[in-house]
């Protein structure tokens, strides 16, 4: 487990939040990508070496459009970088934690995904990232 | 505004938290600071340039007692590293946050801290922080 490579950020207007953001940070997020595997527009901001993301949901079964509707607009998941994804999630696996994807699946930012369940981990959604040209 | 200090995490028990981050980042937390005027305990671990900052509420008027209440356990705030928290705090009333401290408070880990309502912010509570020894 490496450095945490973003935060995801769940918002309801990803143009209104990208003002909000621009206005908090005083710079412009620089790369829109959409994920269609997840119902989702995305947004970056670079923060030292750190990106935030936000999200917008583009459908109701989005996992982003269920959890707004619960728990509201915030802090969505914490991502690490990691070198291996696979070796990773086996020693996870092997401390206890619940995989949510044992699969790695194509995340944005060219990356592979794999998320592990916020019930093993205290309340917090933790994503593993590797890049993925580098599979 | 600079890079992500750290990221405090709401946790019930700090002693299984620290076992749970122990586990998942593969390495011990470094310190452990008691803030009385917050009503936490609080421990911290390095990632890379940021910290991971776990709180755990020493009484029921602690604002993560409230907030695990409301929202259960999970990421609590993210806070930002600053030069200077007076003109930072100027700056962002200018801009339309809400300040929820004016006045710099003392924080955990030598830092004069500053939170912005999480209703002028998306959802997000944002902390602003400055080293103590720096002002």
């Amino acid at each position: 487990m490496n450095k945490i490579e973003h935060l995801g950020i769940a918002v309801k207007d990803i143009e209104q939040a990208n003002k909000l953001y621009e206005s908090l940070l005083g710079y412009t997020h620089y790369k829109t990508e959409a994920v269609e595997s997840e119902g989702v527009i995305t947004s970056f901001f670079k923060s030292g070496e750190n990106k935030i993301e936000l999200l917008e949901a583009t459908n109701e079964e989005s996992p982003i459009a269920k959890f707004i509707e619960k728990k509201g607009e915030g802090i969505h998941h914490i991502a690490f970088s990691v070198d291996n994804i696979k070796k990773e999630v086996e020693r996870l696996k092997k401390e206890g934690f619940t995989i949510l994807n044992e699969e790695p699946k194509k995340g944005a930012d060219n990356k592979w995904v794999v998320f592990l369940h916020p019930k093993s981990t205290g309340g917090v959604l933790i994503e593993l990232c590797q890049e993925r040209n580098n599979s």
